[in-house]
């Protein structure tokens, strides 16, 4: 990370008076983690600061510092003289808070996404750091500001759950020697990673037995299909589905998974899941969706068993693919 | 950890010539990482080194540098003048090869568990550390020894098997500074994390879904039961009803998870898991079992239907009785 640009950073901050921080919308640990943290830090150095997500709080990251201080809408137009905006790869994942902000205010855009469009006046955007907290704490730490106890369990929040708890392969040493460092700061890492990112309603686990009673393993994919009647409620969450195509992309016989769920209006949504060295990235772009070679994902317009032929008979393809240029090495 | 006591050590490692390492029965990623960086070690310092246990090498854990000279047996007798036990509590969880050991050599005792009995000539038995391996990197690191990569796979392995990849109260700052340098060192944590905690065979998922069709959820209470019939195959691992009481334990209604799997002797082997502050301990020592505050279980010599009902019945009195308590505080 550039010296220059955070002691530029450190610089605007200072001069900051009315402080705006914005973050994306379907906000994750990460958004809000680095939001409060942000807002705590920014409060320590006598600032008057406005937290703001379209989507509001969750109940979820309720036990963040200053939880109770983030809001769906600007509370007052204008005046904002400084606007941060953390975990967010452009201006239109802000949503609605960031088209009411009058008066253009200094951006500083502090994020981790490859695909950051750079859209601050000041921006840090290293792509190879693990989460936008991470970010975060090696800019704190080269202005030597106070990491109070607040920060830590902000941005140790978002450290865990753009992990996993560690376990994704964005985490370098540094992750692990800034999580020992939060963890000396006053952060209780087996109660935030309770929190944030293993416990689950009970509807989870419904939709989790849904998911595992149609579950099929062919030529290395296994994966399942829920179709609307099958779910509790409509409120499925996403997390879910994630969540049951990463234990199918970790059955020992298995190179992929895939949860393909059929929302109300028709359409299915499609998660896909692997394990390295396997990619999914190539079937879910094919198939007009996009993501990460672990994890990606796509939308089709198809019924549910059309859907699931199509996908299924794509992964196994590439799967083979794959073997068979792994064996060629 | 006491420096003496690891200088000491230190003596008695560059005096040997023939080591063994054994390490406890049912071994589990901590024995073998710990037993198998020994053996790194060893192999560096110059030494002749024989690596037993009874149980033998588990497939999980075959990436282990030194995994295939892991024996079932002490492949001669005598000739040893030193023992390193690692991650064993006391001498007979060594299980049969430390009977056929002769001619008695000097015994080193690296450890971490609270319950260890000190039967080594020299003990570091530091309870309150994560793992056998973090004891071992800290002695390693004493005494100056080069940990190079084979070491810290082991080591790393160790470590987030025990820890849960780093979730369980056990973990400490230096936890997560070590893991830090292991990495530095070579070891790949994705890798490592999922191979040896993550990935599952799928007979797992077809076992987590009879266990999940008979979930209940009463009273802060998530449990289900396994009767000999509902299983696929009598080698049901009970790592899965740990996971799948876990699983449990982490349903956000409940406070604690119960899993009740009948035996083809008719007993009932009853894994008990709990989210803190709650504790399931009490009523595991209450039915004849044992074990920590978030983690325990005994073995009941009840039909399946009675046992569920005496454990469901102790559980929610637990839970309320817990509950009523922490209202007072």
């Amino acid at each position: 990370m550039s010296n220059k640009v955070m002691d530029k950073i450190g610089e605007v901050f200072a001069a900051a008076r009315n402080v705006l921080v914005l973050t994306h919308i379907s906000p994750d640990g990460d958004a809000f983690g680095s939001m409060t943290a942000v807002g705590s830090v920014m409060r320590a150095l006598g600032k008057n600061v406005t937290l703001v997500v379209e989507d509001g709080m969750n109940d979820e990251f309720a036990y963040l510092p200053l939880a109770d201080k983030v809001k769906k809408r600007l509370p007052y137009d204008g005046d904002y003289d400084l606007l941060i905006a953390v975990d967010c790869g452009d201006e239109e994942r802000m949503g609605e808070p960031y088209l009411e902000v009058q008066d253009r205010p200094i951006i500083v855009n502090i994020d981790h996404h490859i695909t950051n469009t750079g859209f601050g006046r000041f921006n840090l955007v290293p792509s190879s750091t693990s989460s936008a907290c991470e970010v975060l704490y090696t800019l704190f730490d080269h202005l030597n500001y106070e990491i109070s106890q607040d920060v830590a369990i902000s941005l140790l929040t978002g450290i865990v759950t753009d992990t996993l708890c560690f376990r994704t392969s964005s985490v370098k040493p540094e992750t692990l020697s800034i999580a020992s460092a939060l963890i000396k700061a006053g952060a209780d890492l087996p109660s935030i990673v309770s929190r944030a990112l293993v416990v689950k309603p009970f509807a989870s686990l419904k939709i989790w037995r849904e998911g595992l009673n149609k579950m099929k393993l062919e030529a290395g994919v296994a994966w399942t299909t829920l179709s609307f009647k099958d779910l509790d409620k409509p409120s499925f969450d996403g997390g879910s589905n994630a969540g049951l195509a990463s234990m199918f992309s970790n059955v020992k016989e298995a190179a992929c998974g895939a949860v393909l769920r059929e929302k109300e209006d028709g359409r299915v949504v499609v998660s896909l899941r692997s394990r390295p060295p396997f990619s999914v990235a190539e079937v879910a772009v094919e198939l007009g969706g996009g993501g990460h070679a672990q994890a990606s994902g796509c939308a089709l317009d198809l019924p549910l068993e059309e859907a699931e032929f199509e996908v299924v008979r794509r992964l196994k393809a590439s799967v083979a693919a794959q073997k068979a240029a792994l064996l060629k090495k």
